[in-house]
């Protein structure tokens, strides 16, 4: 029997929670929770914790440990729990960045180990009342390649092969660098863009008034809420500030070709980019607004859109969202799915795999 | 009898021709129409021209010309033209930058009128054989607003009526400063983004296998060839310049806040962009790609996708993509339908009213 405690149970702590109570090896683990006594109370009642924590340090004789608040309250755990470890504790969080857990753990004695983890999933809302134990199905988790091969790391990849997710490892440094440039500056430039767009000019014409397709899609994140970014962008701060002074070399070099009329290597930067774009893969899921979606791959044929959401919707599942991205014209391409819930879009996986329908 | 000169039928020129040809005022058009010689054959053959111009100064002496040629040839067709117009003819341009013929008009005698335009409708193809007559049908074009007023502008205005758009007056050098805004940096930026993130860094990761949604979403238009952009870009080059400086601006305004920490500062440049990317009008069609959308209001039940497009499809409608823009959640919401071709859509606006769906 595997004791683990989990600091937090909101949508990921109380998602790993009911992922490993209702999985297969349900009877090899003990769950003990800390959380506000209103969560814990219904967890217990539900069967998704055993026991109560009474305090983060309790769980310090636990053999897995899930850090599982939002960044800055994971980080003050982290300082109370990280040198008390007992011996062959092993020490995990969930949060999106990386390095600042790894460069305390350096910097302190411990019989315990840490092993850091962000797994790629969520939702839109957070809370116990929206965790779900398929949260993880077919997701990426990625685990700190810092303990990758010791033995002790076997009982955590165990756990998220029990979550239904796949590990990935990744330096954590490394992941503080990968999330700087296709997460954070994204979101910084969206902000930055949108900023320097607004502005009611000489004939009281706000720019903005005359956005569409392009800049919409180019902003659309720049609606997001800044507390969730506050304690991202302070952790990542290194990362960040070096991947936009990148950015801001990037922006130079186009200006300098545009003043000089240098159409060689304005063409050359042009060429390079649309290269870089159209490899990345275009199934995956990443760091961002993780969504219920399935990549279905279709002939391009009349009808097609109604043929599948009719077939869906006559077996109960609605589609919240459809996108087509164009693969190869006029001999087929790949359609997104987007679903209201993970549940919805396993079903809709059988039912348009039993109809002969492919994948990516 | 109007006497009409177009000068290049390509998308625009030949959308321009035909919409005149097949309107109820076909009568009172006479089109003369300089291109290579076989598009001029088949323009003839086809009705969509009265006659075949031998060269492009010959449309000197017509009422009204259109330069429909790409930016750097409607350029050189405009100094050809410019200074020998007749007294009263009307000389207007097509193209998506509008300073440069201004300019130009601003230091030169003429005995004519320049009343440059921007239709703001186009095709993913070019080139006569996928002009359209309903290419126009619905959208805005832009007037100089320079000649606003003066009686002959009456002349181009009804044109305009005639192809079915609806015409906004607009300064052309405020013009320019507005694409530079939301077209011309978003297009420059995506291909920075892209540079800046592609990186094989130390572990021989490439940041761009984890990029995902957002990332995605920002760079879609980095992929856009460089042969449309060069002249673009070369004929907007002073407020390209500038709109990129008010972007480093608030670039550098976030990397100082986040360099010394400055959560209050960092927190108002995520409010401002909130709030100013939110009041973009969700159905602008705007200067870039141009679809044939339509934007229909439906409460939000299950199975809404599914109805819509079978209703479309029973009537021979192809949907090409369905993209559902959330309003208010639990309530309602409106969807972006894409169709083919001008035709499909209006079809569908038609079969899709008398369903009683409201449009946006």
């Amino acid at each position: 029997m595997k004791k683990i405690a989990i600091i937090g149970l909101g949508l990921i702590g109380g998602s790993i929670a009911k992922a490993l109570k209702k999985s297969n090896e349900a009877g090899n683990y003990f769950i003990a929770a800390y959380d506000l006594p209103q969560i814990i109370s219904q967890a217990l009642a539900e069967g998704v914790a055993d026991k109560k924590l009474e305090t983060v340090e309790d769980a310090a004789t636990y053999d897995i440990i899930f850090l599982a608040l939002p960044l800055s309250e994971s980080i003050d755990c982290f300082d109370k729990l990280a040198g008390i470890l007992h011996g062959g504790t092993i020490l995990s969080d969930v949060c999106g960045v990386k390095g600042i857990f790894e460069h305390k753990w350096n910097h302190l004695e411990s019989s315990g180990i840490y092993m850091g983890g962000h797994p790629m999933t969520g939702k839109e809302r957070g809370g116990y009342e929206n965790s779900d134990p398929l949260l993880f199905e077919n997701s990426v988790y990625i685990l700190s390649s810092r303990s990758k091969g010791r033995p002790e790391s076997h009982e955590l990849l165990g756990i998220i092969k029990c979550l239904g997710a796949r590990a990935v490892f990744l330096d954590p440094f490394v992941h503080d660098k990968v999330v700087a440039n296709v997460s954070h500056i994204p979101q910084l430039l969206a902000v930055a863009l949108v900023n320097s767009a607004f502005e009611n000019n000489s004939e009281n014409i706000n720019n903005l008034d005359f956005a569409a397709g392009g800049f919409r899609d180019m902003t659309r994140i720049a609606s997001s809420s800044f507390s969730i970014w506050k304690d991202v962008i302070s952790t990542n701060k290194s990362e960040i500030l070096y991947t936009l002074e990148k950015l801001q070399y990037q922006i130079g070099l186009l200006k300098s070709s545009i003043l000089l009329d240098d159409q060689k290597k304005l063409e050359e930067s042009f060429l390079k980019s649309a290269q870089r774009r159209d490899s990345i893969p275009k199934t995956n899921k990443g760091f961002i607004n993780p969504v219920y979606d399935l990549f279905v791959y279709v002939k391009d044929e009349p009808g097609v859109i109604s043929k599948i959401s009719t077939l869906l919707f006559s077996n109960g599942i609605n589609i919240k969202d459809i996108e087509l991205l164009k693969i190869r014209e006029g001999s087929g391409g790949t359609f997104r799915l987007s679903f209201e819930s993970l549940k919805d879009a396993d079903s809709a996986s059988g039912i348009l795999k039993n109809a002969g329908y492919e994948f990516q």
